[in-house]
Formats: C-alpha cells, structure tokens, sequence
C-alpha cells in the first residue's frame, strides 16, 4: 500500500507546470509505481485556452471545480466542462480546453505516464516506458 | 470522445449503492468502455466503518472531500484521510476506511470494473470481464 498527499507531492519532480505556465499537473502515481494507470491532478488557468492531444495515450479526465469548453477537435463539437463533466479520450482524439475560470480535474493515462514525456512539437506525449 | 456528466449517470446501473447503505459508487467509465481501467466517485457515509478487499484488482483512490481514517489490514498501519490523501491497494491490502465526515473520493480500478460484480462473502470484488 502506498499512502501520499498531494501537499507532499506539491514542488517536487512529480508537480509539473507547462512552459507557457497555462496549465500544471501534479502527478500522484506514475509509470514507476507498476499499476498500469497513472493518476494526475490537473489545474488549468482561468482565461487560458490549450490544446492537447495524446496519440500514444487514453486519458480519462473527471471535472472537480470550474467551468470552461471542450472541442473535439476531429469533430468541431462543443461540450461545456463544469464540476463533475468527464471526458474520455478512447480515440486520441485532439481536442482544445478553455477555462473561463481555474479548472481542476482529475486524470487517469493508460499506458501510464512515467513522468519523464515532454510534450513535442505537435503537443503529444511520446510513448516511454519505465525500464 | 465520451463525454458524461456524473448528474446524468445518477440513478442509472451505473450507480451502486452497498446493500448496508454506507457507501455509493458512481462509475463513469466502465470495463465496457474498453479503456484498461475503471473510474467512479465514491461517497462514503458519515460515521460509517467498512472493510474491502479487492483480491483481483488495484485501486487507486482520491480524496476529494471528508476527513476520516484508513486502516492496512495486513499491518494494523493507520492513516489519516483528508482532501489531498491518495492510497493504492498496489498489493491488494484488506484494509479498513473509517469516515468521521462523509468522505467523498474518485477511485481508479485496474483491470476496470464491469459494473456485474457484486462483493462476495469476503468482501471480495470477483473478476468479471467484459465479453
């Protein structure tokens, strides 16, 4: 059994911020803790807009606070984000997430992130392993 | 993209309640969903004590609201349980959780949960999987 706190996860190398400081993601279970799922919390600005898209990963995401849009990108579909929406990106889709206030939400990837993916140039995580 | 909101899965099969009525689990993302996990919010009764095992599954489990305690059953190890606490059951511990308040917790569950298990004699989710 392995018991952590977000408090004690907060500025260490599990507590990730995007480089234009839109969004930060504080993971709890990675790659290395061997589960087969990891498990983020994920706060994005109020006002900010971001697009994301993850080829090599299924993401679910569960709203706990704000309100905002989602665009499915492959699709030009709407839906409003507000505390208790869910999203499951089952098909890689590329989508867009605009907070009109702070959003946090709760994320789970499968395969696992490891914590070591930086985003590349079309804003997907590669797919790495934990040895 | 599936998108659900938890208010539209309430009071759908989707959402459990223990025969005991001490805990309620709402599952948003389901084997069926043929992602590789299982996603649900769990609210769990103020005053309420309840021991699970889950001998074929990991879970990770959120705390979102509540305050409480949580007990391994294998080691007699106590933990306090509050907004920010996550604990994974990543050696399939019996364990004991204890709620002062109504504690309130999004749970991820590998492989996912079907939606057809019921808890045995022990406690015990069996392994369902999806057809």
């Amino acid at each position: 059994m392995i018991v952590r706190t977000t408090e004690e996860i907060t500025g260490t190398e599990r507590d990730v911020t995007s480089e234009d400081g839109q969004w930060r993601s504080k993971r709890i279970v990675l790659g290395g803790d061997r589960v087969g799922f990891s498990f983020h919390e994920t706060t994005i600005r109020a006002g900010s807009t971001n697009e994301f898209h993850y080829a090599n990963h299924v993401e679910g995401v569960w709203l706990v606070e704000g309100t905002g849009t989602l665009t499915n990108r492959e699709t030009g579909e709407t839906h409003p984000l507000a505390a208790g929406t869910m999203y499951l990106l089952d098909g890689h889709e590329r989508h867009t997430v605009r907070a009109e206030t702070e959003l946090r939400m709760l994320c789970v990837f499968n395969p696992p992130v490891t914590g070591r993916e930086v985003h590349d140039e079309n804003g997907v995580y590669p797919l790495v392993t934990v040895d």
